[in-house]
């Protein structure tokens, strides 16, 4: 089976592909998708939409996980970056894959055992887990595909989980 | 000139079609496209993409104005409405249609010709400049047509507030 982990934003999507069956996780590819703050927001949820779609239609993910937002006080911030994560769940959607969300805490549980891990710790492990020569670079996609390892590990709770 | 207003939202989107020529102004049509909060999410936003895209197509509006969205506290709610308004501004995009964003106190300042106006005396005035039997309803519907006016009557600087 294979997994689409997201790291959503606006300015770059972390992305990571992982193939798995039983116990053995593989990773196919990582990477991130940036648009510039100088592009108009049409252009750039369109940038997001095709450059995704384009990564699905290559990789052919049988499931999406996407994590959580979470913001205490910026509610802008909050806002731009919920409008491209509204558009990495159509570009999904569109291409009918069924769609999990994880928040960063039931990711660091999943990788590590437990949530106070810091983020050297995951990406460590995430390059352990995944056999990597090193620590999957930049950070969004390192956690896009700590976002995919989680999904893989929950899927006997999977449904639990689904997006609602 | 047809212009497409939007009042953002994720249970609600209002929207309103007008016509105009010079000072001439007409109403095509409103409504709004709802979505439950029992339906998962990735069914909403592709339930509105795919009604926005319906509407597009057969007004053929040669703009769209969009609504800013302004939240003080509630990042959840901010996160939800953001994710549905990405998608309406990508439906746009997807027709290739320009689209124009207002705060609700340009809209405001555009129909009733200043910023304290209550939501009455702007459904009041809307009704009256579109030549309406009643004030339309739902209220997201007569904020769609107000947004479609402002920028109708805007329509001069409309390179000042063209989505950025």
């Amino acid at each position: 089976m294979i997994i689409l982990g997201i790291d959503p934003g606006l300015a770059i999507v972390g992305y990571g592909l992982i193939k798995y069956s039983g116990s053995i996780i593989k990773m196919l590819e990582y990477g991130c998708i940036k648009t510039s703050s100088k592009t108009h927001l049409p252009q750039r949820l369109e940038i997001i939409y095709s450059e995704l779609t384009d990564i699905i239609r290559e990789y052919r993910p049988d499931e999406v996980a996407i994590e959580e937002l979470f913001f205490n006080k910026n509610a802008k911030t909050a806002i731009n970056v919920g409008q491209a994560r509204g558009i990495e769940i159509l570009a999904c959607v569109h291409q009918g894959i069924d769609l999990y969300e994880y928040t960063p805490l039931q990711v660091k549980q999943a990788i590590v055992g437990y949530g106070r891990a810091d983020k050297n710790q995951i990406q460590e492990t995430v390059k352990l887990l995944l056999n990597m020569k090193s620590i999957p670079k930049p950070d969004d996609a390192a956690d896009a595909l700590a976002i995919a390892i989680c999904h893989s590990s929950t899927q006997r709770f999977k449904e639990e989980f689904k997006l609602k």
